[in-house]
């Protein structure tokens, strides 16, 4: 099943289900009206849903249907009550560290990073990157995340999978250079990460068939930035942590309420050939490989004004063919008015 | 006015307004159902709010009105879109700094330290404080945090000020024995800080009369452990960046949507004759003193199983005389079953 929220002038928008092919749409007004009260009771509502879907799919109850544009779309949550984003990916946080001279503590490979991330507002998948500053050093991450039913505190990592609800893609924007004064602070990211974008729609994890194992989701994930293809990271691959063990590392010590995201952190794979899903890992490659200017600066800039980012993932499992599952995350960086 | 989010047995409550002296409440039912829907459109539902608030304390309408109980309620807001903790009384953060032998960096008086609090799991101020391991130092920090309406991104700090829409008393519960592991990792606070408590009503800045100036609370907040008054903070005194301040901290870089909660950090006086509202910094000054055991341990150990706090402002400024202000805080601490 797919899900969408649609923009309707208020903060929570209107939960609409959207066909496989993300051609048609349908509201669920008759069934729910967001989709947190959908996962508030989802043993309720999930069945009338996927009732919707299935009728959606055939091309049944048409009438009512209507063509689905991804520009109308907020993020699945557009305001959650939880974003708690993993770094799965240890390649990249080894990367990031090794690029400023730090070692990588043999801990990271045994115990997830994760930092709790502002939720009030979510961006839709085609909603600017609003930046104050275009020296911040803005960059995208192109992530997977998970949305979790009512997690008890203590729930071991095998039981919590049975707990995911939904996945979507993640543009999980941060300011680079605001990083390092932020994180010597010791208290983790704040300012350095603005409002996160997410994928047009939200899909249960048997959208993805066999793509989906081992709570990981064995796919590529495509990110183009200023239209050039510059990663397609095996999202299955390197995933030290599966989103069982990410859900339960955040629930140790205490409960996760229903429509808590738990993101994956910036796909990255170990074979460089693949490319980057965030422009830091470039640049630290840059920087480990000696290819810096004068300044000890890498050569690849951080985005601009007006520069643009899309993120996508397609059943195929190659670029632009197939099926694109969640929609695409497209978004513009613009200047603050 | 006086707020309060009765239980219900669904994840939002009640709203109800509560009378000035604590004594009564009456549902808002006919006016609007949650704390959250309130603030999400403040200009239309305070001022039918604040009628029945004043039918309330003049006795009138009483037919409907009952006895309030602290214990039935949840936290105002039981599941918030965002909770922001500043630490702006420095003072607290020198002294356990110090008492690990680590300098305070010079920016931390002029640039709020700030971490992102998990928020969708929001303690009532009478529940339990439930932990799966006595052995994580557990600790309380008694508090004042405000809840705003939407804050633009970019809003400066005396604008900020007129965002504030309520005040609550917080308990920050936080698990000491963690926090140095999980810092070190680099991303902040996750696994050390549970859930966090709230007072049993949230009010409005007049309820604190010339108390509430230059967007500071000044009373003090009274902490008893154990049935021992153990703090009596100014929290007006050495609060080096106002609510204004760290509301635009919040937002530098991002929207704040309505019902974000923000918080002062634990209140902290210089003055050490007016103890202490949290354990960490005991236990900081007994080391800076010397006053350690052979294994190097401060005499004052964090909380047990059954151990007991509480925390409350009075308008007298003294405590238990004049009018409870917020209801208190009072919390066990209980074995996760």
């Amino acid at each position: 099943m797919k899900l969408a929220t649609l923009k309707d002038g208020t903060r929570d928008g209107q939960l609409a289900v959207v066909a496989r092919d993300l051609g048609t749409a349908h509201l669920a007004l008759g069934i729910c009206p967001t989709l947190q009260k959908a996962l508030d009771d989802w043993d309720f509502f999930q069945p009338q849903l996927q009732d919707l879907y299935e009728t959606l799919n055939h091309g049944k109850g048409a009438r009512h249907a209507f063509a689905f544009d991804p520009a109308q779309c907020m993020a699945p949550l557009p305001r959650a009550y939880q974003w708690a984003d993993g770094s799965a990916y240890v390649n990249h946080v080894e990367l990031v560290r090794r690029a400023r001279g730090a070692d990588l503590p043999k801990s990271f490979w045994t115990d997830p990073l994760m930092y709790q991330g502002g939720s009030d507002d979510l961006l839709g998948a085609r909603d600017d990157i609003v930046c104050a500053n275009e020296d911040w050093g803005l960059d995208f991450e192109a992530e997977i995340a998970v949305v979790t039913g009512d997690v008890p505190m203590g729930l071991k990592p095998e039981a919590a999978r049975a707990q995911i609800r939904l996945l979507m893609l993640v543009n999980d924007v941060s300011l680079r250079r605001l990083i390092p004064p932020e994180l010597a602070k010791g208290f983790g990211f704040f300012q350095s990460k603005p409002a996160t974008a997410f994928s047009p729609v939200a899909v249960t994890p048997d959208e993805l068939g066999s793509a989906w194992r081992d709570a990981r989701v064995h796919l590529p994930l495509f990110v183009h930035w200023n239209g050039r293809l510059v990663g397609r990271p095996q999202a299955g691959e390197d995933m030290v942590f599966d989103f069982g063990r990410l859900i339960a590392h955040a629930a140790k010590t205490r409960n996760l309420r229903a429509g808590s995201i738990v993101g994956s952190g910036t796909v990255s794979n170990q074979d460089d050939k693949l490319g980057y899903a965030c422009i830091a890992e470039q640049r630290a490659r840059e920087m480990i490989a000696g290819r810096v200017d004068a300044q000890g600066e890498p050569s690849t800039p951080f985005m601009k004004y007006g520069d643009t980012v899309r993120i996508e993932m397609f059943d195929s499992g190659a670029v632009g063919k197939g099926q694109s599952i969640f929609g695409a995350i497209e978004q513009t960086v613009a200047a603050l008015k």
